[in-house]
């Protein structure tokens, strides 16, 4: 392992970091907020300091490999969810450093669980600071970086590898660096268009329909993450307007996408978009789910239409795993709750800022599953799993099999833990669930209109543990873990 | 496939079906019940004759292979769960007949989920055929008909593969014929000293702590196939004496202990039983569930030691999926009850009457899942799976993951299809989940203290293949369902 190197890499980070938090110094500065002033101002001056300081010995060697890139993912993310919820303590908005820590990896997996009982009472500075946080995690922490710095093209690769959600990482162009600047310029594209369409909600003739700039601006910025903080205890359904409801969900969807399909619309590469796979089972969960709810939940809401609302709305919002709210669905059928808590597992597609297991993954399992059952009604047939009209390689489908089997295990384990903290079954099964997932909303006690200021501190540090394994796909952890001294 | 071969042995099976129930003949003749009497006799006679019947045209070519073998034991298990409910219907016990299919199916899958809201009504013939289907169905229904019919051992072979549990079929000696009738030996020998124990509870001065010689007998039929049908509505809870609990708790580990083992002991070849890695590691996740149970449950039952009582019967009810009672676990902490609920998915060691998904899966799903993690960790070292000290084949490894996959998809389609009946979702999970794993109660609705009746009967239904699909294991139903005609 390069620790000079890595040790090098993670002062950027903080640097960078500590240079984002002048950011919300911005807004505490436009909303007058002189607590908040001060917390992120300290902060953001010890980080760049700090990091400063790590990066003056530049290291000689300068190549990391596969293990070495994990080890700095995986250290990075530790490393903002503790040193980005410092500022929440100082300013005062979250005292206990346990729940900052998890109000802020929350935030940076794009989670979204939240620990406060009262968001409106949060100075703008700090409720900026966790939607950004959102903004920066779902594309991924170590990426801006490269799109920022100049660095050597494996090295990147390496480290894109790591951080990146789904079985395999896409590679837009030749020059990996210029592909992670493509893709940063679409994520930013999306979010400023979803920014200026929330805004358009200012039109509607009933001033609690409308969103100010700055709800759109945060509103945007979660969506784009997939992360599901709202500015109002009632998340989304504060603003109850149908308009609002639809450009979410259609963003929602948009950035659930697999992002190199926009590359491809851009160089008009219609068919290969078309012919996606991937999109199309996904379009067809969404299309199925939305429908069958809808249909289920129309009792309560009256009309269709009107059911359609919420239940598109809520699909996306499980699918995405970005888990704003417009509506309780632990008060609908258990057939929708069901629905629900399946598409937590589902995720977005890989490569978007959705979570989840990823709508590449539950393919690939549903394929080798129909494989496997060809293979036994026939056993001297030889049977390979295909996806986009090609035949996937051996090693990618044994690989998603393996990893939704540790996926399964950590999700045992980390229920058996959290049950220790004594919450009832529904709680400690969905909380696990919906954090390594990065979801966001469970069942019971964290249902949508509740949140998880009820779990110890000692259980909110294992669920951001697991919103990080989560995030990371597990592997980038257990290298930081099994570090040994040669 | 043998359709004309096939026939044969499905009417063999039909008589010897018919010839059994001359057994709740005897029963309804010593406790003098004429409706039970009458309803065993007509359907009795009725099987044998089609039996016969269809036995009468002996076909030509004998041979079957793995299709026809796995396509036999689907059609018996589904023959068997239809017929065997006959009798319960016509003797008024349970009067509809989707409810009747239910018991049936959850007596010969050991599930021992019940319908009855009254047990104790229940005449003595009709509860002797639910524990007789127990004993039936824990060591396979085609198993006794190779065990007292002369068949080819190719032919026995297909058919003891289809049917038994656990990720490979042992065979303890060269002809399989005479390793049936063995392994029928072991079961019915522990069988018979469970009652022979039980009924030593006669010597308690408390009448209420002692077993009838029928109540014996029928719960060392329904703990050897580890059902769970019961004689009390309270399950084992009724007899409330530690010296049964003790009883049962023994015999139910010992029924989820692969059979071979005791061949081993019997031959006197100590060391390779204690070596075996899947006795040692259900040994271990006995032990360590049952201490961390009853240290949690002490607050409850005053001390340690009846805490520990307690604790243990539960785990190997669970574990072994018999799913007798003793206590309700529901009122138990979360953490108890989550340990309980994730040992369903355990179950018996391969080759035990024991449900689940076997305690070798589990310890090969585990040792997978360390193999992939060092893979990641050091992608050049090639690590093998071992076990009692061999490496794995390749092909059981990567069967056992796509079963765990196939199970997890079954799991989330059938949770979809219930959640259609209206119940709560703890309800609709956990009755997917102990169906699914043989066990029989589950939480809230279906906890220890209820039962199944809430149901409608295509939820029955649904859970009766939930059961089938559970016991045989996935293959040999999509075997039956997907036979073309050629």
């Amino acid at each position: 392992m390069n620790y000079k190197m890595i040790g090098c890499l993670l002062g950027q980070i903080i640097r960078v970091l500590g240079l984002l938090m002048f950011l919300p110094v911005i807004v505490s500065l436009v909303y007058h907020e002189p607590e908040s002033l001060k917390a992120f101002l300290i902060t953001a001056a010890g980080l760049i300091l700090a990091g400063t300081l790590m990066t003056v010995k530049k290291p000689e060697k300068k190549d990391i490999y596969t293990r070495d890139g994990m080890a700095t993912v995986a250290a990075t993310w530790i490393l903002v969810s503790i040193l980005g919820a410092i500022p929440f303590t100082l300013a005062g908005a979250i005292p206990n450093f346990a729940d900052a820590v998890f109000e802020t990896a929350s935030g940076f997996t794009t989670t979204g669980a939240t620990i406060l009982n009262d968001i409106e009472s949060v100075s703008n500075a700090c409720l900026f600071w966790r939607s950004f946080s959102h903004f920066l995690g779902g594309m991924g922490v170590l990426i801006l970086i490269l799109a920022i710095l100049p660095q050597s093209d494996t090295r990147t690769m390496h480290l894109v590898r790591a951080e990146s959600p789904g079985p395999t990482a896409g590679k837009l162009t030749a020059k990996m660096s210029s592909s992670v600047r493509t893709l940063y310029g679409i994520y930013i594209g999306l979010t400023v268009l979803e920014m200026l369409l929330l805004l358009l909600s200012n039109f509607d003739p009933v001033p609690e329909h409308r969103m100010s700039f700055f709800e759109a601006l945060n509103t945007a910025l979660s969506t784009a993450g997939t992360g599901g903080f709202a500015l109002k205890n009632a998340s989304i359904a504060a603003y109850d307007s149908a308009y609002i409801d639809i450009i979410i969900t259609i963003f929602m969807l948009l950035f659930s996408v697999n992002f190199t399909l926009y590359y491809l619309l851009f160089t008009k590469k219609f068919s290969q978009v078309f012919k996606n796979e991937e999109l199309r089972f996904f379009l067809s969960i969404v299309l199925i789910s939305g429908i069958v709810i809808a249909a289920d939940i129309t009792k309560i809401y009256g009309s269709f239409f009107r059911a359609m609302r919420y239940s598109f709305f809520q699909v996306l919002t499980m699918i995405s795993t970005a888990g704003f709210a417009t509506a309780d669905f632990t008060d609908w059928s258990s057939l929708s709750q069901m629905i629900l808590i399946l598409l937590m597992f589902v995720g977005g597609c890989a490569g978007s800022t959705g979570g989840g297991l990823k709508v590449m993954r539950i393919l690939l399992l549903c394929k080798t599953a129909f494989r496997e059952i060809k293979c036994v009604l026939n056993p001297r047939a030889v049977v390979s799993v295909k996806c986009d009209g090609k035949a996937v390689d051996k090693e990618i489908v044994r690989s998603v099999s393996f990893y939704f089997v540790l996926f399964m295990l950590l999700a045992a384990v980390s229920m058996l833990l959290l049950s220790l903290d004594g919450h009832d079954v529904g709680t400690t099964a969905t909380a696990v669930i919906t954090c390594l997932n990065n979801v966001g909303p469970g069942l019971n006690e964290i249902s949508p209109s509740g949140n998880f200021a009820g779990f110890s501190s000692w259980a909110k540090i294992l669920l951001s543990m697991d919103m990080l394994l989560g995030r990371l796909e597990i592997y980038p952890l257990l290298v930081l873990f099994t570090i040994r001294k040669k």
